[in-house]
């Protein structure tokens, strides 16, 4: 493969700088022992580990993923040096306090540097990923006990974790989680259970894998209410020896993508010798983990973007460099042929890609900074904008991230129909980002049905807020400040009638196109973020100037329109899919 | 894997008695000696082969691509039973003349035939649709000689043919084809030069494989015009004998789907000892190739079709069985999860599917009906209307099939995201249908800037009589009949608009929103569909007649109005990606 850029560095600064002037955030106490260097550097780091030691590795862990050797899993042998130099780059508790082992470094600063090593291997990184994940819950639930013996070692990634959620009957439905956990008067419980789809479940890179599992105490209420949080080892601290504790690895998912990072079923407790350790109290597991939710999505939303922007980059090379055919209207057949960059239907579908990948980028920072300003620097208008913002920031990259990765196959051509090529494998890498961490449908039904309603609107009134600072930022183009503020108060009308409709009742009306109102919302939500680039963007690089421009003008003109025919379905009385008999099709 | 019907037979049925009456093609003298029963024999052969042993295999051939032996190519052990079954089906010349070998089956009986192969295996059927192409270009060109040795071999699928078209550095530009043919004493030419991207290029099925490839005669002009085709065996016949023709496979493609069928690079000539003949006269190849498009990107378009009804029927049937959650407002946690098609998001992707897949399937039955009657009953209209819909009913199925692909994976979940379930092979397979045949960018250059303006709008005028009987056809929705009208006059006013752009000097203003311009034409071309196929579904069968109808009412309120939008692009002077330097990427 040739090198990757993974992400455009003139949009990577422009949003640090310019557009969210992160170097701000050290006016906040929490990040008072930083200063813009320490930002960059941490940038740096893992751009440059990305670039010259992940992305070469890319096509070797795709081709060759994990396996099951006498029941445990044995990665690619490339992974576990690619896993010490992602381990030595201290970001798993970077955005954690001093006092446990953390940087305290800003969620926005975070996002981007691992945004590198997600284009470069979203798979490898993953593991990093669900660490972070795992260690915050005992972080923020654990008694001493489990913050001493597992939380330092998971940051540090002598350990890694997984989120043991999904069960073969349940699915998304955790209200059904089956797992058993039966008190024991030593204090553990022993868990008996099959969990499936367990990212990081099982492998050779480190002495131990710690997950985070939901589990139904004997005898708890049935639903939501009676879930608790475990911690479950695969092997459990005895004195100084690390002891067996029977979790074994029933089956290998065939994932298409994602190969670096096996994913599992696991059963607990075949043996009825599995200890898991309860997390916090007894019925909490599920509001446990839904407090981790924003930042695990936020996590999947980026990996969306990163992925829709190393396929972009490939195609850019690829179209500047592929010579096919003759300009519209050239005469002379013995005329060479030119790059495909001239058709102006390629360039349509390079631009169109760029406007997703950096419109999405920009709106992952955004909400990451609203999390550092929420948890950090009180900042009530931020908690709610977190909350609102974060299942678009989650979707948005996964539907257009998955069309951008399509265009950049199609510009290849037969050539991109190819594993020789890697295009093909990013846009498998991609269709999983609509399905883990909640689907598109289930984000759809939060957004409209909880977060844009709650609280009297409380989160949309901060939104339209925000909105309008940036509509005041000025610099940009007159008329998208005025077309972002007419979308704005689309969404503003549209939801309070959609939550009358609620109110009134008619739940399934209200919900039933929460697909296209989440549309919509994004479609509006990228446009923000296109002004604010717009505006931001500084004159002293004309050509990043030009390029963000243009993506601006696109997203206004060919996106933003498409909002009043999706108005008009969530209003409508289309009901066709609402009414239809399953047994009709 | 299950038990697949591929297509929906209550579909089939309506499209063949209702919409499309094609029994009473037998009223043409060229099908006079076929009825009803016939026809739906044909269809019945087919579906039962595809069924019962095509699709059985899907997964085999599909795990399995042919691999590179020695020089030739050997297939998947399971496909040379199938292919003889294929084969007895005698499809190959079905459509064409009696005196040839055919049966003079109406394309529109023949495409609802292998609708139900390609839905099976896209990649198998391929070799059949290959050498029917092939052969009818000998047949249409060809002279005595080649018409002999070579037509009636390959229409009784004892041999198979290929396209050889595309060379490495030419792609899409076959004006840059420069395989040279030097002319003998003999008759015969020599063949020198490279081919790629040729399905079916060498194989173990049969005992030889006839390429239709394009070549430059020596010293002929640049560009279209210097282009000849010429038929080029990989074994000739000398005497009684067939003798290695110099054809070498220099590469086999990782193709990501069709995998049944192989996709290769070719040499001629290494050893200066390839033999070709040149077909019809010298420097007319892309005129006779042309000709014959038509017929090759329905069978695209109706691959396209094929590959997402597959998926279709699979989602259906999981999604039936698959319990998870419970309904909107349900209160007890302790109740039994529901099917997943009591959410109304999991019946949208659904009937979204359905609308595409349905629709998608009556244009083209309509195109090829309409070749039928323009090739066999002096109908001039119909002649105008096949051209014009060509383009259209390539690219909608490969475009919004891709979607619905996806909405198929999606709706699996987890599981849709691996090998273990078939669903993400289908999403694989489809992708090539955008790519082959012209890839979607160039079929709306070719709409627009052609056949919806050549001969002052002809073929407009006559779409716009045949909406019109569409319309008057009532039974369905008024509304539906009064939104297709003006839906009509749109595309009418818009294209008359372009035109008239184009004829003011400013080509590139007219065509900068082809692509905007295809998906608007096809948009309404679908709602056409559905008004008809609303209109004719007959009473007798309640719940198809139901579902029917919510096709239509999905397709009439959630697509038809998009076109406003596409409609105020193509207008537009919206010119970001016209006007984007490539070096500002």
């Amino acid at each position: 493969m040739r090198d990757n850029p993974l992400f455009d560095d003139r949009d990577i600064a422009l949003l640090f700088d310019e557009v969210f002037d992160l170097p701000a955030l050290t006016a906040l106490p929490y990040f008072a022992e930083h200063d813009r260097a320490t930002f960059a550097a941490v940038i740096d780091a893992a751009r440059r580990v990305a670039r010259t030691a992940l992305y070469p590795a890319y096509r070797a862990l795709d081709e060759q993923p994990p396996r099951l050797v006498d029941g445990r899993v044995v990665v690619h042998p490339q992974l576990h040096p690619l896993f010490r130099q992602l381990r030595d780059l201290d970001l798993i508790a970077a955005p954690r306090p001093v006092e446990v082992g953390g940087q305290q470094l800003p969620l926005a600063v975070f996002t981007l540097a691992t945004a590198y090593l997600m284009a470069a291997n979203a798979g490898a990184y993953g593991y990093l990923g669900l660490t972070q994940g795992a260690a915050h819950l005992i972080e923020a639930f654990g008694d001493a006990h489990l913050r001493a013996t597992y939380m330092p070692r998971m940051y540090r990634g002598e350990w890694t974790g997984t989120m043991a959620l999904t069960e073969p009957q349940a699915g998304s439905s955790l209200a059904d989680v089956a797992t058993v956990a039966t008190p024991t008067a030593a204090g553990h419980y022993l868990l008996r259970g099959a969990k499936i789809f367990i990212s990081g479940g099982d492998h050779d890179l480190t002495d131990n894998v710690v997950h985070l599992a939901l589990a139904r105490i004997a005898g708890a209420p049935a639903g939501i209410k009676g879930v608790s949080l475990f911690c479950v080892p695969r092997r459990r601290v005895e004195g100084d020896a690390l002891v067996d504790n029977d979790v074994a690895v029933t089956g290998v998912i065939h994932k298409i993508g994602w190969k670096a990072l096996p994913s599992l079923a696991l059963a607990f407790g075949e043996r009825d010798d599995c200890h898991g350790w309860l997390v916090g109290e007894p019925h909490q597991g599920i509001r446990y983990m839904f407090q981790m939710m924003n930042e695990a999505r936020i996590m999947v939303g980026m990996n969306g973007v990163a992925t829709a922007s190393v396929a972009y980059h490939e195609a850019v090379a690829y179209a500047r460099e592929r010579p096919q055919g003759r300009p519209l209207g050239a005469k002379d057949p013995a005329a060479p042929p030119v790059a495909i960059t001239a058709h102006a239907d390629v360039r349509r579908m390079l631009l169109r890609q760029r406007a997703i990948v950096v419109g999405g980028l920009a709106l992952l920072v955004r909400t990451s900074r609203y999390a550092d300003l929420a948890h950090h620097g009180g900042d009530a208008d931020a908690g709610l904008l977190l909350d609102l913002l974060t299942p678009i920031a989650k979707t948005f990259p996964a539907e257009r991230g998955f069309e951008a990765n399509a265009l950049a196959v199609q510009i290849h051509g037969g050539y991109g129909y190819s594993s020789e090529y890697p295009v093909e494998a990013w846009l498998r890498e991609q269709k999983l980002n609509s399905i883990h961490e909640g689907t598109t449908g289930i984000h759809a039904l939060d957004l409209l049905g909880r977060r844009a309603v709650a609280g009297g609107g409380a989160a949309l009134a901060a939104w339209s807020r925000a909105i309008d600072q940036t509509r005041a930022r000025g610099a940009a183009d007159a008329g998208w400040a005025e077309d972002l503020g007419a979308a704005r108060d689309l969404v503003l009308s549209l939801t309070r009638e959609l939550a009358a409709r609620g109110l009134g009742g008619d739940s399934e009306g209200m919900l039933a196109h929460a697909t296209d109102y989440l549309d919509l919302f994004a479609t509006v939500a990228i446009a923000w973020q296109w002004l604010e680039l717009a505006a931001a963007v500084p004159d002293r690089d004309p050509a990043h100037r030009a390029v963000t421009r243009a993506c601006a003008a696109y997203w206004f003109a060919t996106e933003l329109p498409r909002i009043h025919h999706l108005a008009a379905l969530c209003r409508s009385a289309e009901r066709s899919f609402v009414d239809l008999d399953p047994a009709w099709l």
